[in-house]
């Protein structure tokens, strides 16, 4: 830190999160100069030269508002924030989510560098509980099926302790934190606007219930409108926060198509659940499949084969009812696969066809009737309807 | 050839396919022995043998059952076939499909060569027209959902000039079938059974249809019952006949698993069409999908895409229907993604957040207010649901 006083690591931190604050409020918080300028310098170094000279980072001049330069507050901002339960945290923050840095190596847009500066967050959950996190994602317009679905796996995904996150909007969205909730887990909604604010406000007892039980979570400051880029930015966020993203159901033109982008752009898993093939709200969602860029799951289990570290997790695998016919031994076998379906045959017939002798067919084929496989007719032996199952 | 006699290509052809309907007589068209010595011998050959000494080849007299022997007319077998029109088509023939021959290199169960030795047809098409086919194969028991779907993709793959090959069966077979016909299309069915015998009898009038427009096949002889292994090893042919085969609906221990299965052994594609995630018809071609077995794809474009050569058929892109954001300039955008969702906001604050002059600014609000994106309301220009979508 430049500044000829001693000062301590937290009180440093302190300084930096006013100072970030301050950027949040100048500029968008995604704006690329600023996101570059920190990788060079502090937030305290960077605002201690704009208020020097507001047009000292000719990168700024485009974007910069500095004729707010001097309403500033952002100590007061951070206090009322906290009146509101509201928290800032910024990288170096003991919360901080480290797996988010990952954005600082992302070519998106003409951008490398997408690292957010800090989080505003609302709620009782903290965000490094987010590491083993999942993000379930689809259709503000999602159908029956793909509601039930998310809120399903957004249930089985947390009581195998995998938080779930998402982006808060109507359909499978909100399918998908109520699934979280009301399986006693804990869901993270992170937000196009300001932490305080209920958008959608028809999900506003939905962000309530949230932020009481887990998190609400956003780049943007306090106040701040839901506006399109803001969306786009914030899918990032959604990518990044999570060890993999579901989209459960999703239009080809769907934005979460625009967070699996995200998270293939940083190499995170991107899953897909499927549905019919008649369903365009399944269309989005089955192009990412077919074309490599998501993995098919089904279920958690599924979901968690994918995250998990290689052979830290693996599901049972899918088990077809057992069958009749798996009881019976070698012999019985090779008789069954001997006996014709449709017209009965001799036991001789049989004998031969399966290879075995006279008597021995004869035990098997008794032993097969009285287990209901076969039966012997007019014509001779023959299949029952259990053994063409 | 052995023998002293100069004899044509065709009357050897002729000998050989003599031979070898008494060997289908005799052993179980897919015997593991016999395929072995048709490598080192021609049927001739192995016939003569046989006769000179029925237990000369040690190999076979388990499985030989030489009292039959004297019984053989195979001149007579295939008059009599010829008159039920019936041909017993070899390799050598020119109708011969000889992407069959694939598997004679093909590990499976303790075999590396499961060639078949010949393939008793009916119906009017000729196996060579078969290379460009699509196996479309799937429940016997299947959805509502999975029947159209089988008969509409195979009606879009023999529109595009794709025979659709299956197994004759109730359910998706069938579905598959029928498609195909009512497209106009030519359809092929593999049966277990004999070629002059209608199994499933519930299928009697679509097998009929079939063999009058497209055409049976299979590798047991006329009169041969269908029994449980002659369908796992016609399952072969059907993979092998094809380009690549399709799996539409497929419980966990759906014998149409065993298609695909034959299919990755002998490195044609496998694909899948995926279905609700809640159907258990659908289980089997989700696991097929998920572990990488089968590609997904959802109509006959997908399909033929899988199935073509490199680079010669590329499907039109998906699209979604046009957004009307996508008519407007690059000014009107930037405004457009300046102007917040929910509450309205000042043309002041929409032109300092887009980077814009006032002026322009203005304008450009103005036009999207007429194409009906945002309206001015009691706290200034919003974004109308037109926008958000």
């Amino acid at each position: 830190m430049t500044g000829g006083r001693a000062t301590s690591p937290a009180a440093d931190l302190d300084a930096e999160r006013v100072a970030r604050v301050e950027l949040a409020r100048l500029f968008e918080p995604s704006n690329a100069s600023v996101t570059q300028l920190l990788r060079r310098m502090s937030g305290v170094e960077l605002m201690a030269r704009l208020r020097a000279d507001p047009t000292a980072e000719a990168s700024l001049r485009q974007s910069a508002s500095s004729a707010r330069l001097p309403a500033l507050d952002a100590v007061r901002d951070l206090e009322r924030a906290a009146r509101a339960g509201i928290r800032f945290v910024i990288p170096g923050d003991r919360e901080w989510p480290r797996q988010v840095d990952r954005l600082g190596h992302c070519a998106r847009a003409d951008r490398t560098d997408w690292a957010p500066w800090g989080l505003w967050v609302r709620g009782p959950m903290r965000l490094d509980e987010l590491a083993g996190s999942v993000a379930v994602v689809g259709s503000r317009s999602g159908t029956t099926y793909g509601l039930n679905l998310a809120a399903t796996l957004a249930a089985e995904l947390v009581r195998a302790g995998h938080p779930v996150v998402s982006g808060g909007a109507f359909g499978v969205d909100a399918a998908a934190h109520r699934g979280a909730l009301a399986a006693g887990g804990r869901t993270v909604a992170v937000l196009a606007c300001g932490v305080d604010r209920a958008y959608p406000s028809g999900n506003e007892e939905l962000l309530k219930q949230i932020r009481c039980e887990g998190a609400i979570v956003s780049e943007a400051p306090p106040g701040c409108a839901p506006m399109r880029h803001r969306f786009l930015t914030r899918n990032r966020l959604i990518a990044a926060v999570t060890r993999g993203t579901v989209v459960v159901e999703a239009a080809l033109r769907s934005g979460a198509l625009n967070t699996a982008g995200w998270a293939a752009a940083i190499d995170r898993p991107v899953m897909g659940v499927p549905g019919p093939v008649t369903s365009a709200a399944s269309q989005g969602v089955h192009e990412l499949i077919r074309s490599g860029a998501a993995s098919l799951v089904c279920r958690a289990d599924d979901v968690r084969e994918v995250i998990g570290e290689v052979g830290a997790f693996l599901p049972a695998p899918l088990r077809g009812p057992e069958q009749p016919r798996d009881a019976l031994d070698d012999a019985q076998r090779l008789v069954l696969d001997a006996v014709p379906a449709e017209r009965g045959a001799a036991a001789e017939f049989v004998a031969r066809t399966a290879g075995m002798a006279l008597t021995h067919t004869r035990t098997c084929l008794e032993d097969l009737a009285r287990l209901g496989f076969v039966e012997f007719g007019e014509s001779g032996w023959r299949l029952t309807s259990l053994a063409l199952r």
